[in-house]
């Protein structure tokens, strides 16, 4: 099967990549190319047992993706995306790549015909959730997203649930929670502290804590995210009917609880490399944010998650760290 | 002040002008001019105390509002669109008029900048729902649209959420209830005979009834159709918050009962001129179909509908027959 990334040189589809790599198959189908789009090349993964093609283009751009779509892949895995806080400050920019270039991919996929009909595997984002919420967000909520980012995560939901009932493509969405530890360097993001408090302390640096230890938010690991995709790629559709677009699992932890499980995962000395330092315009955001889910559809539906945050630092150590942490 | 009607050709337009002609004002305010949109020109009502202008233009052309929106109207009503049969013929069409024809709208006024932020009524449709559906829908129940009208009706609420939030204009999103009884001749909508079947008899015509009188549907006059629209046209914005689409009230009735309704106004010798035909593809759509809301912020926030369907079958008769039918 040939399989397609858009957004191929991010943080989850390499993680993706590398998990097809190392499995070099899909769902019991042999693999036998692999391409990766996106706006930088991606990189290969050390030993492929397929093709492996990094294409540099722009889905924001009309016809942008249909010399991609035109080699008729099998399994299309659309992260494509500029984040949050960019969809936020370039208004024109984010509708042009997060929407206008969704339209693009799936109106190529509608104009291939011939019978052409592949899986189409969407990431949307909690953040298709506006404040005020429920405590813990059921299946049926509504969308009304606070963020232009968030919009355009939900228009794309529902251009999928549409594509999909005309029969153009078999879509599945599937809305990630927070992923976290996320690896790599500290960022900028209102959300990147979630992570720097467990990624630096066990790196043995100093990570700041810029919100009370009562924020909860939604939590589920590079792996899992991982997971999500390969399920949502050959899971039996006909079992979700035609509401596509699922709030993924994950589990739900105050960052006080975060810092107790790195306090039992790898010991004091590394908590203590936390420091505090309150910023209230990251407070603000922040209480805008989803907290809780009661995500019973897609659990039903076999996509699986961490059931606790100590689970999430492990996985970190394992995949990330090779076992070891900073003492 | 100058109000802007896009789709002012249609019936709800139609009958939207003819009352501003009435009233002169709007909010207190008095009328300047109203200019009326659509791609057939709108008729002048009888006597208007304002400029009236008629424009054909066509919204899903790039600039095709751009002239429009550069007179800088102080309210704009968004009527236009293809109704849901014909979106669901013609994919294109659909999407080119009530997805980007809306966009082109948004964005035309987000460019005129210096200010100018108008208020902009925008109609969606119960249709943004999809079964299966709790017995009274809520406010909060998510949209899971199963036509494509119905998507593009809720990425046009979407977008007015977002571009209202970032403060390019002052959008009210209104969800109709399907306007009965509607008035002129019976049409092919598959929703035709909720309306076909009261106003026929009333005009001495028999009227085919497809569907069981078990079936059940959420029902406003165009006379509350008005109202809403002058609701949102002049309410205080700033009590609805960021959730800027709201379901409108209406009453839910079964065919059962709209029938002892026009027994009860109109005698038995009318309600015979309905003729039982039963039309299992009509069942079938209609099974698809909201039957009922409880659509508190609607009315909290002030928007009014009928409270009976007998009084939905008065409203059709003083507004549309004089106060007379043929008995």
């Amino acid at each position: 099967m040939h399989i397609l990334v858009l957004g191929g040189a991010g943080m989850v589809g390499r993680k993706f990549i590398e998990r097809l790599a190392h499995d070099g198959q899909l769902g019991g189908k042999a693999i036998d190319k692999v391409t990766a789009q996106d706006v930088v090349a991606a990189s290969a993964p050390a030993a492929t047992p397929f093709t492996f093609d990094a294409v540099v283009s722009d889905i924001s751009v009309e016809g942008g993706v249909d010399d991609l779509i035109a080699l008729r892949p099998d399994l299309i895995v659309h992260l494509a995306a500029i984040v949050s806080g960019e969809a936020e400050a370039d208004f024109d920019k984010g509708y042009r790549i997060n929407l206008d270039g969704s339209r693009h991919l799936f109106d190529a996929i509608r104009k291939v015909g011939g019978g052409y009909k592949p899986r189409v595997v969407f990431t949307s984002s909690i953040a298709v959730f506006g404040a005020p919420f429920h405590d813990k967000i059921e299946d049926e909520f509504f969308t009304t997203p606070l963020t232009s980012y968030g919009t355009q995560k939900a228009i794309g939901e529902l251009l999928l649930s549409d594509y999909t009932r005309r029969g153009f493509f078999d879509g599945v969405g599937i809305r990630l929670p927070t992923v976290c530890v996320r690896p790599g360097k500290p960022n900028k993001a209102a959300s990147g502290f979630f992570s720097n408090i467990i990624r630096e302390p066990l790196n043995g640096e100093e990570a700041v804590l810029p919100v009370s230890d009562q924020v909860r938010h939604w939590h589920a690991s590079p792996r899992s995210a991982v997971g999500f995709l390969i399920h949502a790629a050959t899971m039996d559709t006909n079992a979700i009917g035609p509401r596509r677009n699922l709030t993924m699992p994950g589990y739900s932890a105050t960052v006080a609880e975060q810092i107790e499980s790195l306090r039992k995962v790898a010991g004091e000395t590394v908590v203590k490399r936390i420091k505090r330092v309150p910023d209230p315009v990251i407070d603000g955001i922040v209480a805008g944010w989803p907290r809780n889910f009661n995500a019973v559809r897609s659990v039903q539906l076999g996509f699986k998650a961490e059931a606790s945050f100590e689970e999430i630092i492990r996985v970190h150590i394992d995949d990330e760290l090779g076992g070891n942490f900073v003492k």
